[in-house]
């Protein structure tokens, strides 16, 4: 790791938009220099999966998420950190942010029982009895090395009612005092050669006086950054929307704002002209595994019968080598004959195509043109998706065009 | 493919080792030059199985194997032709071998009859009925537009009786004449801006009389090339290195000799002292997928609990980025947790470990000590092997250590 460097983590502000929320900043971690607005691939379980860490970094990404439930289980944060830390030990010498394990116990597992202490849930893999709590997860993140923890939250549904809304709220914050308690010195954690930082997360649901509670709450603590959690849970697109303007509205302007699990690029133009400055989304790498590619058009399903003659790319704009040296025929054959190189291209494509819509986007507030930029990105998605919805509905017997 | 060049076909012998039948030399294609001993990498159905192409050629490959029977079924040969040809439908621009399908369908399917006119069998993939001559080998190579295009010979099993390896002998050579005619005019074809060429196919099982028998024959055509076949079909390793050098030593010293689908390194070795100057092996591929590593010191089963907390690359000698980037330990993880990421490292692996070999073995032969370097390498990966066997026979109940 010769690229880590023993600095305070810090998020500076470089440049407004006039007429959004929308900036430009720059998180500095031990592990490099990140410009935001930025998006981070999932690494779940040690791999972003279906690609290299080469190809990772090649897209231009420079910060990736780690997943604390799923290294927890395998191989283990012990063995980890006695191997140097996740950085090390998956040969990736960006930044890491670690989720707290908070969403995958509430997403995952059929068997939660949640207490005041923590919770009690299932092994995925193998059925055995877990027990996390706020220590807990501080404990294998600081393990992990993760340049940014997160605190453990209590995640509620989209459809809880108010009192469990203003519970996860409660607990979020005491929880939030436990994570930092297990966190000191300074709130701030150094160990093995650098700092770590401890960022909070709101809860609320979608009750913009529960979210308000929450901020208030969890800002008093000063952390170094502070992220949207209880979004991206099933609500309807339009209340993510506005819920994501409520929230970020109520976070520190100073501070690095980063909305948890969200989303298609709709969904992070919105955000980001509400002020948001990071994201991460299993969408581009899971989607790929089943053939679904990213365009500025929308989705395009690459094994659709209508491209097994197209000797075009799947986008002749983009710069990625899987747009530069294949055609939609040979993607969808690789599909048709479950070659692994068909995932691996789609992976490849659909992360540059996030990082590519995040250069615009950064470019579009440095111009001081967010607004003009997002308006414009999100009529052509949406003409492509709603194109897209129409032709399935097409083809389907009993869809509209019966 | 702006790298194509019309140029004829050749091969020249550039140096030779003293003491061995081992030569260095160069395939000229129109798809560029390709140093001998070469090992060209199996791309069965338009894909190098998890790597990219700008892998493939990261290792130093210059020329792959295609699969005309795969291809064929799927996408089809018409469809490759239509998008360009092979070389632009995968997006390789290096030379490109394709096999004629007689080995498939010698090992795929169960359902063969074999008559003078070609052979009737079913597709592996829906049953369909298929039926491949030698006329339809060469149309299907021919559109996918092969540099070498293999002709379509009947392949006997190692148990074969003398009668059974006589009769597919003299079908080889009849089926040889037939491709011919169909690959005029003068034994090369131009076609789509550049020449490809037809190799011929030795048989004769395990029977020198029938080998000679069989090279006497196909000689008289003056081929640019010539094969080996009807070898590593479930013989024992002494007979085929035996073999081996039979067979080359019956083919003529100034065309490229080329052993179909051989093999372990100590294979090639033997096979290279003997003076072949082609290989092609899914071994490297197939066994990456299953976790096996291949060393110098023999097969390494990354997967093996020893690894858990091997923060050591799997071979510190060796130049690839898996090696270079990655430990033991985390691939062994990669493949607990069936990540795709293990799958691709360890094909990457594999694949520069035999250019590194191949690499090994030109410069022992340069340097006049291919027999002294054949002896070491052997004598390594040999003693790995036993020991690999040795601590497989002591973990297993009732094996030699009990």
């Amino acid at each position: 790791m010769s690229r880590v460097q023993d600095r305070p983590f810090s998020f500076t502000i470089t440049d407004r938009d006039p007429q959004t929320k929308g900036r430009l900043g720059t998180l500095h971690t031990a592990h490099g220099d990140i410009p935001t607005p930025v998006f981070m691939p999932v690494g779940t379980a040690g791999s972003v999966k279906a690609v290299t860490f080469d190809q990772v970094a090649s897209t231009g990404s420079r910060i990736i998420l780690g997943n604390t439930y799923h290294l927890h289980l395998r191989p283990g944060h012990e063995l980890i950190e006695k191997l140097g830390g996740l950085h090390r030990f998956q040969g990736w010498d960006g930044a890491i942010l670690t989720d707290s394990a908070g969403f995958q116990v509430f997403s995952l597992s059929d068997l939660v029982k949640i207490s005041e202490e923590g919770v009690k849930f299932r092994s995925h893999l193998d059925g055995a009895r877990l027990f996390f709590t706020p220590e807990k997860s501080m404990e294998i993140q600081l393990g992990l090395g993760a340049d940014i923890v997160m605190a453990f939250d209590q995640c509620v549904a989209a459809d809880a009612d108010p009192r469990e809304v203003a519970h996860g709220v409660d607990r979020t914050s005491r929880w939030l005092r436990r994570c930092l308690e297990a966190f000191v010195p300074c709130r701030r954690h150094h160990k093995a050669g650098y700092e770590r930082v401890l960022f909070g997360i709101m809860q609320g649901g979608t009750d913009p006086a529960e979210r308000r509670r929450s901020a208030e709450d969890i800002v008093t603590l000063d952390l170094p950054g502070y992220a949207i959690g209880g979004l991206s849970v099933g609500e309807p697109k339009p209340v993510l929307h506005e819920m994501t303007g409520v929230a970020a509205a109520l976070l520190p302007d100073e501070k690095p704002r980063y909305l948890m699990g969200v989303g298609y690029p709709d969904d992070i133009l919105e955000a980001v002209v509400a002020g948001v400055d990071m994201f991460d989304c299993v969408l581009p790498t899971r989607m790929a595994r089943t053939g679904s590619v990213l365009t500025w058009d929308g989705r395009l399903v690459v094994k659709n019968q209508e491209h097994a003659q197209d000797d075009g790319p799947i986008d002749s704009s983009c710069p990625c080598p899987t747009c530069r040296g294949h055609s939609r025929a040979y993607i969808r054959h690789l599909f048709q004959a479950r070659e692994l190189l068909g995932p691996m291209l789609v992976t490849q494509h659909n992360l540059w195509f996030y990082q590519e819509l995040m250069r615009g986007i950064r470019q579009a507030i440095a111009a001081g043109q967010l607004a003009d930029y997002a308006r414009k990105v999100r009529a052509r998605w949406d003409e492509g998706e709603q194109q897209r919805l129409d032709d399935v509905a097409r083809r389907k017997p009993g869809g509209r065009s019966r």
